[in-house]
């Protein structure tokens, strides 16, 4: 993939929808920047850019819930792309929802419309421990 | 719908993902100011800020390619919106696709998935010129 093609922001970001590629399910929508995007398509494997750890890591590496990369496709003006992908571990959502996207408007209210797949304070809680163990 | 439930950028804009409520085809990724999202949740169409006009209008007014809201999710940081919609007048992107994501990447190439619905040139020539005519 040309690098070129594509327009980044003020910020060096450029946007990035994530959508189940057999359900069509849009997951996430989130930002890359060239490091992390460079990564991901050298490795298939979804990468960002974690400001905790200061470098590029691949998604889920710990929790083990991360994004295999099957299509990429650009948007007419070079500043958008869809990543098709195939989620492993159920959750794309750290809040443990399949989609971020997992509540709807409904009038005045927002109505939770997936059901959870893990309980983020049990899985961040038991991570986080485990990672001050590490230090 | 309660705007304190969003968080606006910088521009006091939010992204918006437009996905046909029936194929789940993502269509567009774009961004929405406070009048935009106002004007389109009360009218059930979706409107833009058009710069050139100085105002919210709604999308496709002139060339009758507008999108009907049928459902609006949040995502759960509660700054990105995906809206489903039924794309009316086949194309949603200005460059005569049905989605804006007609190129999928291919190595070092740019491939085009789709057949275009619309010639842009000949349809957004004809539209600046009654536009012309009409001032």
């Amino acid at each position: 993939m040309n690098l070129d093609w594509l327009k980044w922001d003020a910020k060096g970001l450029i946007s990035v929808i994530f959508q189940d590629y057999e359900t069509k399910e849009v997951l996430v929508l989130a930002y890359m920047n060239k490091d992390a995007l460079q990564r991901t398509i050298e490795t298939g494997k979804v990468h960002v850019f974690r400001r905790s750890h200061g470098k590029v890591m691949a998604k889920g590496e710990t929790s083990g819930r991360y994004q295999v990369v099957k299509e990429i496709c650009l948007d007419c003006d070079g500043d958008a792309l869809l990543m098709k992908i195939e989620q492993i571990g159920g959750a794309a959502c750290h809040e443990g929802y399949r989609s971020c996207f997992f509540r709807r408007v409904k009038g005045e209210e927002l109505e939770t419309i997936e059901e959870r797949v893990f309980d983020p304070k049990e899985v961040y809680g038991r991570e986080a421990a485990a990672a001050a163990h590490r230090h």
